[in-house]
């Protein structure tokens, strides 16, 4: 594949990291959220085997924060989400669709329960901001919502809570999976939850002051050398391996959350007020059509930027590749996929074309083990 | 500066022309609307000078079209603008900044009026389709809203009107500036306005349907030699020159329309209902405290994306620079910023830090001449 330059411009924002991690040798980025997104430092094999074995910093800051407080907050977080929010605590995190009035999905956010009037949407690549605004502006609600000047680092890997450890002491070790607290370092506060964008295990560190960010990204790398510390990325085979769906990638607004397996994450009892209810129950009454599933690909690589057609034996389409990626655990191409209903069987078989070539791969669940 | 890849991914679209381009030579690209811009083929300054004398072809898919269509189509779009748009006619196009509660800019779209019920916002790079499915979902308004199945490609250059006559026929000719009509090629229709990202002239085509597009596409290019036509991009200082503002890049939500000189598509008449009308009834009664204004600057390249601070010679901070790039008619960078009214002069000489040294420019008028 032809390789292509990125323009930097305002428009595609620098974080306040992008100095250190060219200086650290980044070679690629994507945007994400108007903002630059690290995708590799060396190449996504070398990268795979090292997050799944050690430690790595990766600059998500492009997950940009909506927060959302005022007396109205809650009724508008829960205006955008399927998601019962209604027994919420401040403290936790919220894996929350965000869906429109025909129950298709506008982001899949990590919501942050600040305080019981205020919240932070922790987005994928989508402006929510402008459809929280569209709401509240109709509604006339009694809310300030604004993007949060906070960027956030990751620390991903087996050996993260050792990190972690040496860097904010012990008490990070009682952080619960999706739980946040604030933990200090040079006697400045950070907000940490124990979440991310990996199956590996980690942090996110939501930083809202540059100096002492700065300070504490060179730290971690002054100590990070016994845990084998490195700059990294969100890593495609390892989270499509873990069925870690990206939005924009796996999924979009024209599907709905039945088909991409976010069931127990739609609540449509009487008590909860969102838009798309109507739309989501009726969804569910008729059953959904197709489903995100696995795949696995006998290929090295397949670019799915083209669109890539899944066809069955007889030639009869039967699906959309969506996000794919070569794994070292398999030697194969692993890939998420939205596959007609009739054919998300496991070992089902399929064709791609790939070149010309016709290539085979089968149908797997998610996540792909 | 040193150069980085992009990472292309489905999230990150390709464009009906995509693989048409990269024949071509693209070098790089930008992300626009989720979706690949072409940024340069050879380079800016060779780019900048054909344009003004001859006619480039631009791959301009990234401007969606957002379709608001229904019985309460022209309320929704009204509620978007500050523009007035009771006496807006069917075939024309109007430059039209959409603002949220508080006046603070959105985008700055050209909206289609189609029919009486049915609107096209071609948009800049934010999700206008949220803000507006938004305001519809809780005002229970009666529209349709999708984004259109529409690519664009732009013809840009004096000799354009002479390469689309030869393609479209001489009727093209009564299309005047800000005008839309159809027109056919191949026995097709396309929706083509006289408009365009570039001072030089143009058209901007607009197609549904990928195979008669790559015709026309490939029709352009077999006739175009003798127009000297060749493949392009919206050229940065030929834009900055003519004062065409590029949302993300000169202005956001930060920014009001009075500031950002948009005053004759401000109405405030008791007719209309917009949101941040009150907000923008406060600031023009208060008077604005900066405005974006064109700077020269005596250097051969700045990097906004940096963030470059302007002060004056006491090192006052008075504004911030937001666009540049060299132009070769100036033989120095020429810019957009935005200035603190008291030195919003011609002639106001300022100063900016680049690499450690102290590098000089001023104030001048937009379009810069």
């Amino acid at each position: 594949m032809k390789n292509f330059y990125i323009s930097k411009s305002r428009r595609v924002r620098s974080t306040p990291f992008t100095k250190r991690i060219e200086e650290q040798g980044v070679k690629s980025y994507t945007v994400y959220n108007h903002m630059l997104l690290p995708t590799t430092f060396s190449n996504v094999d070398e990268e795979y085997l090292h997050l799944k074995k050690d430690v790595q910093l990766w600059d998500v800051s492009v997950q940009r924060e909506i927060e959302i407080s005022g007396k109205d907050a809650h009724q508008l977080v829960q205006l955008m989400t399927c998601r019962d929010l209604s027994k919420s605590k401040v403290g936790n995190c919220y894996y929350a669709p965000l869906v429109d009035i025909n129950g298709g999905i506008i982001n899949d956010p990590l919501i942050y329960k600040l305080d019981e009037n205020r919240w932070r949407v922790c987005i994928a690549d989508s402006d929510v901001l402008l459809f929280a605004k569209g709401i509240s502006s109709a509604k006339n609600l009694d809310v300030d919502i604004f993007e949060a000047k906070v960027d956030t680092l990751a620390i991903q890997g087996p050996k993260s809570t050792k990190l972690m450890e040496k860097v904010f002491g012990k008490d990070i070790n009682n952080l619960k999976f999706f739980k946040f607290d604030f933990f200090n370092f040079n006697n400045k506060k950070f907000l940490i939850s124990r979440s991310g964008f990996s199956k590996q295990g980690g942090f996110e560190i939501h930083t809202d002051e540059i100096k002492a960010a700065l300070e504490l990204y060179d730290y971690f790398f002054k100590i990070g050398n016994e845990f084998n510390l490195k700059p990294g990325t969100p890593n495609h085979p390892e989270r499509i391996e873990g069925g870690l769906l990206s939005y924009g990638n796996d999924m979009d607004l024209s599907d709905n959350p039945f088909e991409c397996g976010f069931d127990k994450y739609v609540d449509l009892n009487d008590d909860i007020v969102f838009f798309g209810k109507e739309s989501l129950k009726n969804i569910k009454k008729k059953g959904i059509t197709r489903k995100l599933m696995g795949v696995k690909i006998d290929a090295k690589s397949v670019d799915v930027s083209k669109g890539i057609i899944m066809k069955d034996l007889k030639n009869k389409q039967i699906g959309q590749l969506r996000s794919a990626a070569f794994s070292p655990k398999f030697n194969k191409v692993v890939g998420i996929a939205m596959v007609k209903k009739d054919f998300c069987n496991i070992s089902e078989k399929f064709k791609i074309e790939l070149n010309n070539n016709s290539i085979s791969g089968e149908i797997c669940n998610l996540p792909i083990v």
